[in-house]
């Protein structure tokens, strides 16, 4: 990651192109400099002396996808599949890490070194154990000393109310955003259970044990309890509507909750479960499973309302390993089924997959925005591809069409995907620490950064 | 307003204050000049040659507000009174034209006419008769050729809901946005000849013959008449709790609609109507009355939420003439209930007063925004400060708190506002012309326009 | 009507079958006779001399039914169809009538005269104009010598919303209940209007002129008016989960908000527009007009609550003369698909086929009970009974299960109804006086009646 | 209890009342006798020879009050004090038995023996430890052999979703009724520790560690576990509006469950907690505790709406002993701040204090029922009364006005409690066996017993 460090890079002019930020389609060009950073937008830029040009007519220039949610694993080879990403208009992941116990900041040592090997910029979100203070002093040096500023606390893996009520409180204190799995653990086994002894256990039993009313009875759960501690708090994968319901409540009363969805919630239908339906369905054993029509449409409508921010990959395969995690489909599923189909602006597909992700953990404008000093992580898009994913594929979106396409993608100033490969000399991704958000429990006021911020020597 | 075209300016530097955008807060400058524009932004500026430099040390620099409903009238008396709004902090107005019948385009060039002695920028919302040929007429030159895209429907001004169907849905059609007063004006009068029969009369009467749920019926009822059609809406001024309901329940459905607030309702409370208070309450005669605590915390609850994206001064004494309409006020109201009690963040507030009236009436980023291109609308603003507006001013804020101000303004790249007076040579403001929404009706898709559009020979 | 008043008739003795109330359902005889009223309820009763004695063994014996809302005209050949209504199991009717204009007094009179020919006793709902003095005064006449004590305001009969202000506080005010038709008038003109100019004006036009939202909408602006007069009220036909909503959130504010649905939209889908169907479809057009399975079980789930309590015939044929009202298989529908499936007890039966409706009407107990003094009105009800009705009739009901079956009526004593025909000597049916509700507006408590009461010189 | 069986009472008449049931209000006379029951309702009833006559003009004549959940405590001097209950019109209570563990049969039978003093008729709710074999036997056996059918599943004494799931799902399987006391106990430990920590330990603390969302939450879980089961459940106490809106929700969407309501809670405003206020509000400490205005009307609204059903005394002293549990108010508490004040007719308040309780513990029509063959357990009720309990009273109820009074009460067919005393010679009251609900998973059919069916030799 030292290699962006005061590295200065050629100069590129991106031209021609609209650019669309989360609040406008602008026609405008881009100029990248420096140590990777945007040096320049407006119309009619001159270029200047030795300094590439790309053109982008007929294009969209959009700010590099930032992945809220990630579940690509803590090892090299995860990280080598982060080519998904870039192949797919992300620049930057934020990946849950789950340590299997003992020491967190070690393990978050680990998780960086492993990510060294990143195509795009990566942040992670520690998931946490329960509270006790050998976690709260590693929470407290996670997000002083290396940039964490987000903790998971999944219901699906043990943490109970008080541990909500404790690790949320604690988190807020220190200027982090808690991120909570919420599910009713004990209601899912026990219905898994009886399940099983009656034989039925294949992904058939996916939706029969985790029903619509386990997760939306555990996210109003989840919600109280970060608002009994006044603690800013994210929910997702919320994949119902009511849990979009509780989400939507709880915002109107003013209550700092955020929450996101997951591409595959928008299309894939609970048909999938369908025991007499085609092979290869056990791909789509995951909590919370696919839904039917009503709730995706009402996915959609969070996403249009703005209830529900933004759009993570974050597909945590449960059946079996070397599942495609949805990496590269993440923004194409968005772009087809949210904009081509009317749903969404394109001002608000720039915000579920890259604005709000940004803003929501404390990185925008670095990410999620086109204006000068902001990280130059650009995607050409192409707004009229559009192809069906095989139905034959191994995939989870096999037989689903997706749309628009990244033509190229700069990161950091350089071009790391063209021609559907990666650019050589592009180097890998950074390390995107994310500074604490200022007293989150008392003001809600957000830190002036400087934008120059930059990665150090953390 | 021809004064701007092609009129170029001195460059102006905003150096060594805090910018504020509806997205964040980051330590840069802003360079001004052109023909008003803004030319730069960015962290350490250089100053070039003949720039004037204004200190922003200690303070916030904030695009100016943009006022997304006053009711100042339409002559060139009520357009002096935008000198109030300058010293709020608010540069552009989108006034409300109610023509008494006739002509509605010659009723527009007499608004534009009158409108050359305001010290804002100015836009218009045409209210509207009920739907015949020639109001389909004149609303399409009004969009096509005069830069209108929004028209009012007001259900206390006789607008039926056959009206609001044909209305609403011609409007989409052009592109324009509808903005429905929302009451059941049946209801209201009904209730009022009653109580006046029962000898109630004078301000006590305000709040019975206007309860919510007359105004939250209403509302619900405009929105599903608009939605019939598919047709973007606004509606306001909102001010209850049920309304904001309807409001955030038909977003939730992805329905497009929009509502605002006036800032007189966030901290007004309904004890005003007391008959026992003090004297002076007839200034408090308007529908919607003021409301309860419950109702008011609802209102900023929907701010938080952003359901409700903006807050209007547009406050339309009922009672007597000569009243302030608060254009001093709306920015300093949302800043001292709003942010400095932690309800809002300084971005969020940036939003509510600017950034949001200008997307949703197409003006974004010319207003609203601080980016090379934008109109040089700049506010320095003091968020330190901080009064109570005296208990005897013959004021809507007699005896509430204030806070923030406006240290300097500049619109246009001059300033124009500065040391609590209007500063010579600024001359009036430009009219703002309003480009149409493209294909609201199917895509919901906004215009890529070009950041040099400006104010031609319209 | 007078064969009643004064004739004693023979004593009747119901043995050995399961009396089913709103309450329970108890092994107990029913002794009737007097003037045709039960003497007796209770276990192994012995056999008076001269007692004819009917074998109940096997069967349910419930009260008669009472259909809330019947929509037959009001001429001789209209009452003549009340004969259905007995074979369904109904012994009481209350119709709606809808005089052209003119004496409303007078029209009642001709209503009653034209009731004679009636074979279920009878009772009328009087269809409003707008509120002026005379019309102030018939309601007046019809309530306190006429037995009259429920009015219907039609929306879609040109009831705005100053006439329902106006006519429900009125009614309230002599003790009278507001019966609202509540659907959105002029959404639905207008609809239908462009659909016809479009070409579409078959049946498949109906569910698109009166979508769920324009019922919606006005049901709960309906009650939203009421409420604002403290008059109780009742709204139907509700067709729509929102609808629904809208009732169950007014009464769980405390409001006296009752509905009624019609049997017919329990169980018909919207799938009978569909042009491409079967012919027919044009019986059913009508508003509401039949939804889709979501709104149908919003439907049972209101009865369930008791949300709504009572279910009518009422199906006001759209498209043709001569069509079936659906009074024979009201209660046939809700025994199929309510109780054989498990959605409803037994006792939920009888209370929202007969016991809710005589409550809500203020005829309670004397019909809807089976106690001592109530009309001996009885119906032997085989459980185990289920036909399909034959695809190919001409009823709304073609294809759809009906369970249950009237295998004998008793009416006032007497057998009227026995192995599929009408029984001779059983006369016609009486008109039933409603006494008016007492104090509706202020204490909502009920008229303690003498059960002796009975149908008198009126 | 052995006293009743086959015990041959005198006759009783009560003459001149009017008698109301929760369907109407009639004046008729009531005839009572045989082992203890009803034997004839009716207009001017004939005094049989050797009756003796009771005279209630001017006064109601109710069904004995039922009391849905009492916390009286197992021993014999718990029991002594159902004499409050008879003082207050209630002739029969469901308490609330909590094993300290072991042997739920053994619990059982040393309960009943200790109810052998009770002055009401008794039954009881058993609460239930974690589901395991001996438990699931035990119930078994409570239900079939010992007319126990509703178990209290205690969330506060650490019944967790698996339990509820469990336990319920096995109760409806053997026709038993889960009774769920919803609180998040986890966050209200929690809570109380910070608190206790911080030096706030008294009374005031109990609102700040049981608040509204803590108890709501827990209700909507609890309905949604039921729910998964399709098992039938009460909730209770309810406290707050958000628990009433969880609880109506599911019961619009079709679910069977039920609440019930405290009276306290109908009336006792949580300004008791005051720190400055007067001294003893130690008394008022309890889960849940006492809440604002905005709750307790929506707690009268969920009352008139019918989504809860019933008032009990139920109040558990949480600060110390020998408190007034409320037994006598309960009836009172309603009329006044219900009935007189226009909220309830005279019908409902017998619903919700006799006639619901019957009917949701099966023991409808024997209880709660005023017709032959029901127990002869009858109030006379004098609906002017009207009185202050004395502020400086060491009760619940201090301060705050009580309505009606219980002139005479009968249980069994004999006067047991007269002119403000126990009258000699009525003896105890009787173990009332509760029949399983039939099928209560699959079609919710009640079991249609006959009415002779007595306490036998269980």
């Amino acid at each position: 990651m030292g290699i962006r460090h005061g590295h200065t890079r050629d100069l590129l002019l991106v031209r021609g192109g609209t650019v669309v930020t989360g609040q406008a389609s602008l026609c405008v060009d881009v100029l990248c400099g420096g140590v990777g950073e945007i040096l320049a937008v407006g119309p009619d830029l001159e270029v200047p002396s030795g300094c590439a040009v790309v053109d982008a007519g007929g294009l969209l220039v959009l700010p590099g996808g930032v992945d809220p949610r990630t579940g690509i694993g803590a090892d090299e080879t995860g990280f080598a599949r982060t080519v998904e990403a870039l192949a797919g208009g992300t620049t930057t992941i934020l990946d849950v890490m789950r340590p299997d116990g003992g020491d967190l900041v070690a393990a978050w040592r680990d998780w960086r070194h492993a990510a060294r090997s990143a195509h795009t910029d990566v942040g992670l979100h520690m998931d946490l154990p329960g509270y006790d203070a050998s976690v709260s002093r590693a929470m407290e040096e996670l997000v002083t000393c290396h940039g964490v500023n987000s903790f998971v606390l999944s219901m699906m893996r043990g943490r109970e109310d008080r541990d909500i009520l404790q690790l949320a409180g604690h988190a807020a204190g220190l200027g982090a955003l808690s991120l909570i799995e919420a599910q009713n653990a004990q209601a899912i086994a026990c219905l898994r259970d009886e399940l099983e002894q009656a034989g039925i256990s294949g992904s058939e039993a996916c939706p029969l044990y985790a029903p619509p009313p386990v997760e939306a009875e555990a996210t109003a759960r989840a919600i109280m309890l970060a608002g009994l501690r006044g603690a800013p708090v994210q929910v997702g994968p919320v994949s119902t509507t009511q849990s979009v319901a509780a989400l939507a409540g709880a915002r109107l009363c003013g209550q700092r909750v955020e929450g996101h969805v997951l591409a595959a919630h928008l299309v894939i239908d609970e048909a999938v479960y369908d025991p007499e339906g085609d092979t290869g369905h056990e791909r789509y054993i995951t909590i919370p499973p696919f839904r039917d029509m009503a709730h995706r449409r009402a996915l959609w409508g969070a996403l249009v309302s703005g209830n529900v921010g933004m759009v993570a990959s974050g597909f945590s395969p449960g059946g079996r390993d070397g599942l495609d995690a949805g990496l590269a489909e993440r923004m194409r599923v968005v772009w087809q089924h949210g904009v081509r189909s009317g749903v969404l602006t394109v001002e608000e597909f720039v915000a579920v997959t890259a604005e709000a992700p940004a803003r929501a953990f404390n990185i925008y404008p670095r990410k999620g925005a086109i204006m000068p000093g902001a990280d130059a992580d650009l995607v050409l898009w192409d707004p009229e591809a559009e192809e069906r994913c095989p139905p034959d594929a191994d995939s989870l979106y096999a037989g689903i069409m997706l749309g628009g396409r990244a033509v190229q993608v700069v990161r950091g100033g350089m071009t790391v995907w063209k021609n559907g490969d990666v650019q050589p000399g592009g180097g890998y991704g950074a390390y995107v620490p994310r500074p604490a958000f200022r007293s989150t429990l008392s003001t809600h006021m957000r830190q002036a950064s400087r934008l120059s911020l930059r990665d150090g020597n953390i």
